[in-house]
């Protein structure tokens, strides 16, 4: 059995104001090519396949796209759950039909024991995002209440359904202990009593994990997160985003890298260096961008001006803070303007960006006011 | 082909402030007994299987388990299309999986054309909700720009595709010209340009309408709505609620009633007769009630009072309105009640119940700040 192993696709999630869906559906394509360059005989998504519980109708669209062309359109087995972003109901719908064609689509605990499937020489066991009410539920066990606890009594339980001369795949979506997360994950208690002890997992000849978004946020051998296909906070900029080929037969797992059409870089650098039309590669420029400034100086209209070259700017900060000395003197010299001037020149400094005509207009409206009431 | 003709089940509709899922779920059991008594061959939807586009899971589940259970366990196939009320996109989530157990679910006019089902000796055509726009665009025709108009294409379109030897039948959601409406329908321009003719119609064997909640609401014998399953307005008090059993082999269509839990009634009475014990028998004590009051004086905490002995009162209306000078005299002696007790009293009488506690809390505390400004 030769599968790829993907999870966190958060369709419908945005970066910052930019809609993600068009990078989503490049990498997508992505995906599809290299199941089909590297011959997998399945394909797993580990969870969180939207980005939220009620996803709007464009990103229901894109999915029911996606799910129909790997499973109808290429044929491949799919074994999908729902993560702690998907909402059971809604991404479960239509689940008792999808068997037929091989897409196993499990919503629930019970299903993720009592519904095992076997492809080829794997028994594979899917388990979606649970809570441990879920367990005390299923079991009729009031003492399950930690997740460890709970996970024990999952894994024996799936271990008794063991089919013996098959390999044994775990696909789930939970923080492993001893994970380090992103920026982008909204995971609470790192380590704390949510945390799945790794050494529970050993049964299994392989551990397909969704929930944390880089794929190296844990170092073991046979448990995996395959992070998201996209970065979606600055602190992944370093990352490197694709999908594992796991081979249980030849016990062979290998990485393969995805391309999106824009990359995520963390940027440092002067205003003066930004701005140099070849500072980044054109291709780059489209790129989110989270720039550091190394400058001091307040910058009029910096997001404005570095926008009209980068237009996907997600952040600007400064390294060294903004000089504050150097704002004195000016304000001083600019008491002699009329107070309207002074509050967008003032607004400027802040927020970086000229007030719109519109905030004038508020701006001139607020303060006729103030010397109507005088 | 002998088939079940419903429509406009309406999944999360309710009805002022009550929840109509539980009857929804009766009647469904109804309906599924119906269909296993009659031997049908299908059950035909004909849309609005929910009551809005963005239904909440609570919603979405009964859905998914009622469909389930007619076309899963039961066996039966389905013909569903989206109404006006349905999301297209989320209603239609798994379709492509659908047809393998015979559950066909159009949500386009392209599927409603292209794909039409052929089951035993009859043809289906299942045209879901549409707007001219989309037969615009079907059609590349930029004439299309009227409900006649964009229709006569589509008919003559699925007539080039008639198979000869079958019978006919439209499944579609629409207004049809002539129809009388209920206060429970969403519907506009009543015989405007969005409404149907019947006569483009001919040349179909039968056409199984959704939209309209009457079942009464057109007298055409081949041309119907089979209406909503449960009463959703006072309007609909004195309708009965059925499916039409539709036997095109035969040449027959039966009317079979549904009996929800639940009746709606619309009810004149005096108030000294409705709160006699015995005015109605235990069980329509549990109806949702419309009541039209004869009475003509002040009864204060009315609504209280009635819905102590009927729980599901929907409103509270006076046939002759109420006796203003009967106020007056009991005005003048409260001159010498406090303010808040005047208040409270008139409150009593404008809804016809008491405030809460926390109302009259509001009163006291906006009486002081009154106080406090003199």
């Amino acid at each position: 059995m030769r599968f790829m192993h993907t999870a966190d696709w958060h369709i419908g999630k945005r970066l910052n104001s930019f809609d993600l869906l068009a990078d989503q559906q490049a990498v997508f394509t992505e995906i599809r090519q290299i199941a089909q360059e590297e011959q997998v005989d399945a394909v797993v998504i580990a969870g969180d396949v939207y980005d939220r519980a009620l996803a709007n109708e464009e990103s229901v669209h894109a999915v029911n796209e996606m799910i129909q062309t790997l499973n109808l359109t290429d044929g491949l087995p799919l074994l999908v759950i729902s993560g702690n972003h998907d909402s059971p109901v809604r991404l479960g719908t239509g689940s008792p039909w999808f068997k037929a064609t091989q897409y196993y689509l499990h919503t629930t605990l019970a299903q993720a024991i009592d519904e095992p499937i076997v492809l080829g020489d794997t028994q594979f066991f899917l388990l979606p995002f649970w809570q441990p009410f879920a367990a005390r539920q299923y079991f009729g066990d009031e003492q399950l209440t930690t997740v460890p606890l709970a996970m024990t009594a999952i894994v024996q339980a799936m271990q008794a359904k063991f089919v013996p001369d098959k390999k044994h795949v775990l696909v789930a979506h939970f923080f492993a202990a001893g994970s380090s997360q992103t920026d982008s994950e909204t995971t609470s208690r790192v380590g704390g009593l949510d945390a799945v002890p790794v050494d529970l997992l050993a049964p299994f000849d392989y551990v397909a994990l969704g929930h944390l978004h880089s794929h190296q946020a844990l170092h073991e051998d046979k448990v995996r997160y395959s992070g998201s296909p996209l970065k979606f906070s600055a602190s992944e900029a370093k990352d490197t985003k694709g999908v594992w080929i796991v081979d249980t037969t030849a016990g062979t797992i290998d990485w393969r890298p995805l391309t999106p059409p824009h990359d995520l870089q963390a940027i440092t650098a002067s205003f003066a260096d930004l701005t140099k039309p070849d500072f980044l590669p054109p291709d780059q420029q489209q790129d989110y961008l989270a720039i550091t400034l190394t400058d001091t100086e307040v910058i009029p209209n910096v997001m404005q001006i570095l926008r009209s070259q980068y237009p996907h700017i997600l952040e600007i900060q400064r390294a060294h803070g903004r000089d504050r000395a150097a704002d004195t003197p000016a304000l001083t010299v600019r008491r002699h303007l009329d107070p309207l001037t002074l509050a967008a020149d003032f607004y400027t400094e802040m927020q970086e960006s000229a007030p719109t005509e519109r905030q004038k207009q508020w701006l001139a409206e607020t303060w006729a006011e103030m010397g109507a009431e005088k």
